[in-house]
């Protein structure tokens, strides 16, 4: 029996994502040869990689806007160091909304002068800073839509004549914006796009080529972009695995289809939340992200009989991170609705038997 | 019906390692959950990734002699890059035996001096240069083992005081040799070690710390160790199939015993294409490469026929790098003995007809 997996990252995937994927390592399109074992030159994968690399922009609204998508090596965390890399000549302002953006705060200062332009460390970073400046006369800012530990997202962002910067890693394709306000989006792919191993860079290519420094071959989206995102053997199997899920969301009728499901389980858990009083939300309420609740157990009641019940339900991955602490229900894409309700019945359930 | 799969990388792994991949994409271990959707830090991947650190370097012989290994993001080219960045200070010393080595240079020489100390370049490199000098206090000296393009493979490494790391994607764990000869072995996975999408790599601790510069996280292998090769998210089925596979390679006997099959496929199609007069080798004999034979077709030899003759043989994958042109026949640990006959018996069949 499947488990209601609400797990952070790496996370649920539709079924019918995880039974292609399954076949294809035994056999992909009836070739005779596994997905594991074809040639990333062939011409059967480079038809993949085109698909995806089309369908992820075409699912952003972004195609023929000057963007190019880039499926690369080594998770966000790759991509702090080639931001900075590739963008960062003198000085680039950052907003400091949690533990990734942190890092990408550290990691940008070894290229030059970062200004953390806004920062939401003094509440634990339960909610996301507005009302800032953006200075003047920097090369760029960076910012994290959505932070996966702490349960907030952005719902605007802000104006600013320098190229804005996104790591989406935890919502990307999963509701609708005006993409084109990005011009460097980057997401590791183990949360709405596909399984780990794999990171997505949507590039607005007239940002480059404006730093004065030699960039490794490895760390400069040019060279990935000149060779068609294949400038070393990529994650074969991670990027047909993402195709068959962004496939998946076409069918669901793209982001607006699926927005409208994120929607609606996020009001069924937030809606629990507040009304009962076993539990509060950890996050500022006009900043809650729809797709990672943090809750806790409000004081005095019960941990362990709430533990022993999701257990029994069949639920996977609520614990919280040791950062917050309590509880972070992660509903991605795939997430189906009947999960949600099965953990709003276990916490009403709760509250009857406490 | 199974193709002969003589692909270049990536390529063939053992049936059974398909088989449990694929099954472990629908429920892991009988968790109710894919592999592809459990959290990274669940306790069920972090048995999977510290036995496949811990049996990599047991089927080397470098248990508790000072290695770590480490499964990380990029392929052998982002070591190209974290091997300059942890260990070149003020210069280095790398011998040229193709096009893998000639781009490591590359990288390398953004962070310091780089002394080429050999190179076959004069001679389209099919042979590994001998008998040349490595400098007196350099910060390391780098070569390729096997150089899969060419068909050239190192059979001893060269002496020297200082560390020696080798780019071995192409034939780790293939063949018997002191591997405590080395300081630092990278290998990308999808040859011998798995499928695409993460690269081990081998590092002696005592090496590291002695540059001045400032590293990345992502580049520092001293972060990846001191956070057990997780310090971001991993390629969580790229590292479970390897795991499965390094299982099959110990039950094989290990590298003495995949050795013996390694070395009975390459001697009985060296032997044909010695033989057959419409082949000749591209190789000189003594460097050649016991996973990657490379050779032409001799002059006024029909190639089209061979090819119909081969395609018809449910071959795949023997095609030239279009550096080299003609056929090479990758033959790594999982490719079976029965595939090598039914290519030399094509070969053999072509001479009757021709």
């Amino acid at each position: 029996m499947k488990k209601h997996n609400f797990s952070a990252g790496p996370c649920i995937l539709p079924q019918e994502v995880f039974e292609k994927a399954s076949q294809a390592v035994l056999d992909f399109n009836d070739s005779g040869l596994s997905i594991l074992e074809i040639s990333h030159r062939s011409d059967a994968f480079v038809s993949v990689i085109e698909e995806a690399r089309s369908l992820v922009l075409e699912l952003l609204g972004l195609q023929n806007k000057g963007y190019q998508a880039l499926f690369l090596h080594g998770g966000a965390s790759m991509q702090f160091l080639m931001v900075a890399y590739n963008l960062l000549q003198k000085k680039a302002a950052y907003t400091n909304t949690g533990t990734w953006s942190s890092k990408a705060i550290k990691e940008a200062k070894m290229f030059g002068e970062v200004a953390e332009v806004a920062s939401s460390k003094d509440k634990n970073f339960n909610y996301i800073p507005k009302d800032y400046q953006i200075p003047e006369g920097i090369d760029y800012f960076h910012c994290t839509s959505n932070n996966t530990i702490y349960g907030t997202q952005m719902k605007s962002f802000p104006k600013t004549t320098a190229p804005l910067v996104c790591d989406m890693s935890s919502d990307i394709l999963s509701r609708t914006l005006d993409f084109s306000q990005f011009d460097l989006i980057y997401a590791g792919a183990q949360k709405n796009m596909g399984p780990a191993g794999v990171t997505v860079a949507i590039v607005k290519e007239d940002i480059l080529g404006k730093v004065e420094r030699q960039i490794p071959s490895m760390m400069d989206y040019k060279v990935h972009i000149d060779k068609d995102s294949m400038f070393n053997t990529p994650s074969v199997f991670a990027i047909y695995t993402s195709l068959l899920n962004l496939r998946w969301l076409k069918n669901k009728g793209g982001i607006s289809g699926i927005e409208a499901q994120n929607d609606a389980k996020a009001k069924l858990l937030y809606t629990e939340i507040d009304r009962n009083p076993l539990f509060k939300g950890f996050a500022e309420k006009e900043d809650r992200s729809t797709m990672n609740p943090t809750f806790n157990l409000t004081e005095g009641t019960d941990k362990a009989s709430f533990d022993k019940l999701w257990k029994e339900a069949n639920i996977n991955g609520i614990n919280g991170h040791r950062s917050v602490g309590g509880y972070r229900a992660s509903m991605y894409n795939a997430l189906p609705l009947e999960s949600v309700q099965t953990l709003v019945d276990v916490m009403q359930h709760f509250e009857k038997i406490s």
